[in-house]
């Protein structure tokens, strides 16, 4: 991130939009605190990346990547409470209510699911043809299969591993490429399995993490899955099948970026930013790698 | 409320589409017990009272109206938290987090968030022209001025009564007009000081309840104001003074209904409705009176 990112500007300005004047004090800091600074930003820079593929992303499609950004910012808000992990970290220091208490926790990740919709309708009221992106991100959010099921399915006796992951790291995945394609007036559906395959590979990376990384390193509790004796694909088939799946996952995200102006530019940024990503996860250096060779961007 | 009642199938149609197959059971039954039965339903049926002022409402009209309910219901189950109210009971029975614990009671209230937008997604795909409602509805829910402000002032050391009960409580009501007049094509604007009025004579109402009411009249804890020392207009200004501050709020509600084909049905509605809602929360037969006489539908 550099000052002058694009996308920070952009969620500087959406969040200007739903915190202003009216909101009380503390409830601002606290929304704040869980969207900035933020992490990676992947997902809204998937967002930019996939409208990139088809020309440079519009004022619409860095709307609709904030749009997504808030739902992931507020799911780690939610995600972290007492009643959930109870982790009192998140990117390296104090998770939300950890600073501000329970009760603006729960506020801020709902005023930041609000939030994006707000930034959403505030978008498409300049740009109509955003419209269908909007089904596409409550689904993504939502308790049928989205990111409120994959947390939910924590709270059952028993849970598909499949089912959870897809839910609670897959449906955003999806929605952001998906919602990508629609800002840059592409077929969404073309961009879905690209979604699919960098979810599984992502949740795949992070398992590992929380199996084999320190929390200095992720910046967040780790051993949390053991912990709370949620599925965990590391757990299930051991650190080196887990890290097979990743490659042989991630090989598939890549190969089925759809025909598209910028396919190459697109496939070299996924290279670049998960190779960072993952690679800090699993701690290994080489990952991703494709075809038995390390990748370079 | 009657098996055949439009509003209960759209409500149960609704549900149909943001609970599904892909949602954790525990989680399903967590969102259905805060949804049905449910109390009045008086914010959906002021939005279809509105459209229907201009004809027979629509399933568009329908369909924001569930929004406007489920929105309601999302935030009668963040309140009730054991970090909030700690309201162990809720229309007469227990309330989410007393019947399902806390997490599910966080995912059921964020998943009838994403759920009123959901459901919104969805009636705009088939009618284009309730755009603009998205916006409305977004505010109104929001950290801006919306409910989640409003249960953001509860979380301050001080907070000003009136920007307090116009977040909690006002915005919903001043939604549901003006997404009632955007579902009939007629201009918000002019049915907002409707819904401000009706907004703070509910509060007001609310508050002399909670003052005077027990808990068995309301199916929910009384007493919660002064138990939580927050703003209440029937302890600052006495019963007596917060009633006849009541009678006015609803007159002026009553003026300021819109020039519309269905202004004289409108006000009858509102009438009958809110003598029953406003009478049972103030114990006071005789409510809403108007320039000193009793009115009858």
């Amino acid at each position: 991130m550099t000052p002058s990112d694009p996308l920070e500007a952009a969620v500087g300005r959406a969040f200007g939009l739903i915190v202003g004047p009216r909101t009380p004090p503390r409830l601002a800091a606290a929304m704040d605190h869980a969207v900035f600074p933020g992490g990676a930003r992947f997902r809204p820079r998937l967002v930019l990346a996939v409208a990139a593929a088809y020309g440079r992303p519009t004022v619409a499609a860095e709307s609709v990547a904030v749009a997504v950004e808030l739902l992931h910012c507020a799911s780690l808000v939610h995600d972290d409470l007492p009643c959930f992990d109870d982790a009192s970290t998140r990117r390296g220091r104090m998770s939300v209510h950890a600073r501000f208490g329970e009760s603006l926790a729960v506020l801020a990740g709902d005023g930041l699911i609000v939030g994006a919709f707000e930034v959403f309708a505030h978008a498409m009221a300049q740009t109509p043809a955003l419209a269908p992106a909007l089904s596409v991100l409550a689904a993504a959010a939502g308790a049928n299969g989205g990111l409120v099921a994959g947390q939910g399915w924590e709270d059952e006796p028993t849970a598909d591993m499949q089912r959870y992951h897809q839910a609670k790291t897959g449906a955003l995945f999806e929605a952001a490429v998906c919602v990508g394609a629609i800002a840059a007036a592409a077929d969404p559906e073309a961009w879905r399995p690209v979604g699919v395959a960098l979810g599984e590979a992502y949740q795949i990376a992070d398992d590992i993490g929380d199996l084999i990384a320190t929390p200095a390193e992720l910046g967040k509790p780790v051993g949390q899955d053991l912990l709370h004796a949620r599925p965990n694909a590391a757990v299930e088939l051991g650190a080196d099948r887990a890290l097979a799946r990743l490659q042989a996952t991630w090989s598939r995200a890549i190969d089925t970026v759809p025909p598209c102006p910028g396919a190459d530019e697109f496939r070299a940024w996924m290279i670049a930013s998960c190779s960072r990503i993952f690679g800090r996860r699993t701690a290994t250096q080489h990952l991703p790698v494709r075809h038995g060779a390390p990748l370079s961007a």
